[in-house]
């Protein structure tokens, strides 16, 4: 069994690795931590672990836990990982980065859009960008994984087919982005007014227009599959759901770009992943993939005003987060992509 | 007091109808019809008015109907309007329908999107579209007010104060909405499984895309201001909350436009309305409006792609269906526009 | 008009009293507090107001207040209004507190309860228990009216009809309650995990068995009915909504006691205010009292255990706290109950 | 592989079926049955099956289903299991019945909850009641297994200890049940307006009160424990939430009970099973165990009224259906009872 580590379980992308890795079956929960709640017991921070395991939260101690542990998941706020990562490796140990730490490669946009400095220039150079679909050889070899964001797994697993095949445009890409409420507070359970039940519920809540930090995340991507710069709009919304997370992307159809060819772009760019590509005119809702690994695309053609609409839906905290990070794992050892992960979701 | 009758009461629109009557200062209610639940009393249809209200449902008979009020409200299915429209103005009432019968001036274009003939061709030359914002003196002076859909109240409130001022470009905007449920089946209480709690809770659906009906409703309110051809592109979404639409509006900024600019463009237009711009950097939450008879807009302009964000949240049955049937009314009675509508929405 | 002020506005009680005052017809807001905002707009602080108030927030300064209106609704943590009230009533001012501070006649209750000592006992001496349905002469003539809690208003309006008529045994009354999410956080916008949409979304919790502070309240005033010392068990639970309350109540029955004859006694008792007495079958829905003044209730009889099960839905920030205040403030003045309030709620 | 079959797949109940099969590794899911959607493809009726299974929906056929399973679960209506099982049982095959068919051993009893009657007096006398916590021996040789409905599980899982060690008083329980809204509708997709999103959301609606069928099942389980009659009183409230359960029963304390002796009586009585006994002062959150084989219960004493109170939380779907129903054959084939079933639930 591979021993295997949570830093950062107390949040909700940390529990949702413990859900996943309990069932998988080549690994073991050996250690876990949180700043806050060190000292607990991992089944009394999380009452649905009750009975099921009799861990210790423990304070992050990188050092503590390349001992412990033969690969460590960071589920860390950003900028912690970067302190960690350079001790976690320095000790050989493979680390599966779910925070926006190393997910891009140049440090001056990290600079401008984080607000702050890398300190972990040589981690940075030797990341790489979990999405298997673009980097699958690359995370076999690596031992740094950036995963991804939510929103740029949906937006660049619908649109990446599209640029890469050329039926539709690079420049310009709008995505109006619809997200459960665990997308916006997945680092930790962050108690802001907007996250209360009282004031989430029945409510759609647009934010961080233009100005959220997944977009150069995502023109890093989509420019790498282009060949040339890309550019997106992002448009968050705040959705009254837990899970779940919709992006609708607009791009400007090429000449013959139909709703068909796109998807047979579709098909042949994610043969062998874990995304579903619906045909015919289904539409994918976020209810059929909530707690799976697997996302959903599907595409639709406007002659009207020219647009092809690329849709993905997957729940943020599953394919968006934490399954996306096992999945990497899996790659990264020569496992199949899907061990251990669950395919079919809770439904309803 | 005006006597006024709900037809089509037993449906969200028409519960939403009796709601704010049943405060408004200057009118009474007389009459209510369902073809559905003819002869129950209304308060054991709707539980919510028990011993509020001693009507009874009947069958629909515009003339009966002529008799017993001054005014009709319908809130039929289509094509059910336009067979008790012209008995109705044949006795002199005025009548303000909720479906969308007279919406399109174009009769072909109703045919094209209702796949039906439309059979009023008298009422349709004389039908005003009901958006004061448009046009207020025409609803005055009608008899026959055509009340918008919901997704083109949020559409239009939002993007035509661009279009007027010339800030943004009317060619292909994208109309990305997101809508609670009543939105979908306001008409009646619809039995399909996609309205059932158990798949539209914990889910985004989208639905419709380049095919939803206000489509051209939209193309021709916003044509008319252009004083050119407008082409719209509508995404609907169905999104987990009983009440309540956004409607996020991508347009392509002319030169010099500022999000600045958007906001004294919208507060220009809607001066004196019940449309409220929000200035700053909020963004319109639809909780904030929550059974109110007010919109909220708000713009936002992202220097990096071009584009202008109009939004406008409202809700569906309120704003975007019954409060503004009787905003329709009291402009055209010569009654302050919100004379006893709530402009406080229930919030939370 | 009278001039009314809020003390603690910044809260959800606070809002909903914001709402309802707005349309009555004889009262005009004058002054707003809030600790934490003091200084903002009462605008900037709830977007649904904006545009429709001029109010800016100010620190709670019971003196000034009293300048500033005749009427004090306080809407603040218990212990802080037992600060403000002796000022208020020192110059002359009636008040209206949505606190617990004045509730229980008995300060010694308070202090086990509340686990800290009363410091107003003059006060508390005069206060009179808010409901108009026990004590409306003492209402009218009262300088300090104690606002009742949600669960006691749900409790005793549906089970003092059975103490009073005998029909229904007073020992070991079990109240099963289930209240949306607001009546927990009502006095402020808490923050802890179990309010945030995550964890309180698609849950039920029971919390505060046997110990919350709502028993005493219940106890005391069906005591008074009962002339005798009546016990009850009171199990609260969090649903997932924002607003709403059901109060479910298990009594012993008095033999002949039949649902039809509880029935006839809670129409005796319930004549002339503002509670629904549902007949036949029908059993109540907290949504079709949502954002209403009224409450309904309901009654079935088990044969084959004995019990009678008293039921009230009501919404818990209208009629289990704001509206109630008003009605409150409607009796005091000699105005009829219902007078500017809202009795058909929002549905759906 | 032991083949397995599924007739009435296209529910809830039977959706749920193909999800935990779909990873249980002693089992192949061989055929699926639906009288609405024969001929239609599985993935096309389940879009969260897209891509996984190749299967299509027949019409039930007992006689063919028996050639293609070793085992078949029925999640049919009741009456409509009555009519398959004399077939497959005929033909050798083992089967577990997710309906209400074979749960009341009484046929008498029946007849007058479900008013019709019994038609398989052979198979009524040998199925079993499939709670292994009631009956683990028999089930393992049962050719017929009952699965138990949602309340029964909550319930008996709850009190049957207390029962059991005399520390509560069997006489006129109360339970005080609240549901998800699949709980009402699992057997299909129920399309009521009870169960429409627009009327079940922010809503709490009891019903079926002194009346629910699952009321003599409960009585039967838990005389069979007390050797002696027990009569209950059932509850029933559907809350806004997709999945859970939460069972509140109140039973009359014995003397010298207290909450941890009952606490003491459950870790005893559900050694060894799927069942957490919550300790301290935690009380149960439907939300813990959402997705999950496994309930909780917790306990309480009330010193003032004397009432224990014994609580229950489960997911309705899986441990209160579905996985109970993989748990029951997992017992029959003596293999672990938590063989390929998820014990972590989806948190949150």
């Amino acid at each position: 069994m591979l021993r295997v580590a949570v830093a950062g379980a107390s949040g909700y992308m940390g529990a949702e690795l413990l859900r996943l890795l309990s069932v998988h079956p080549k690994v073991q929960l050996t250690a876990v931590t949180s700043e806050r709640l060190a000292g607990e017991r991992l089944d009394r921070v999380f009452p649905h672990l009750r009975g099921l395991s009799g861990l210790t939260m423990s304070e992050l101690n990188p050092s503590r836990l390349a001992d412990e542990a033969d690969v460590v998941f960071l589920a860390l706020p950003h900028m912690e990982s970067q302190r960690a990562v350079p001790v976690l490796r320095g000790q050989g140990r493979k680390v599966i980065d779910l925070s926006a730490d190393y997910r891009l490669r140049d440090a001056t946009l990290y600079g401008t859009w984080y607000k702050a400095d890398h300190i972990d220039a040589a981690g940075l150079a030797e990341a790489v960008y979990g999405m298997p679909e673009l980097h699958r050889k690359a995370i076999a070899s690596a031992s740094l994984v950036a995963n991804p964001g939510c929103y740029p797994m949906g937006a660049v697993l619908a649109t990446a087919p599209l640029i890469k095949s050329g039926l539709g445009r690079g420049e310009g890409i709008v995505i109006d982005g619809k997200s459960g409420v665990t997308g916006a507070g997945a680092q930790g359970r962050k108690v802001e007014p907007m996250y209360l039940y009282t004031e989430a519920n029945e409510n759609v809540q647009a934010y961080g227009i233009g100005t959220h930090r997944h977009t150069p995340e995502i023109e890093q991507e989509l420019s790498l599959v282009a060949g040339a710069e890309v550019r997106i709009l992002l448009t968050p919304n705040l959705v009254p759901m837990t899970r779940g997370l919709l992006a609708t992307c607009y791009a400007r159809a090429r000449p013959n770009a139909t709703a068909e060819a796109c998807r047979d772009a579709a098909r042949s760019f994610h043969e062998g992943g874990l995304v579903t590509v619906l045909d015919g005119e289904k539409l994918p809702d976020t209810l059929f993939v909530r707690g799976s690994s697997r996302a959903h695309v599907a595409y639709a053609k406007d002659d009207r005003t020219g647009f092809i609409l690329a849709m993905c839906a997957l729940d943020n905290l599953a394919r968006g987060a934490s399954a996306e990070a096992l999945q990497a794992l899996n790659v990264s050892l020569g496992w199949p992509d899907a061990l251990g992960l669950p395919e079919v979701g809770l439904f309803p």
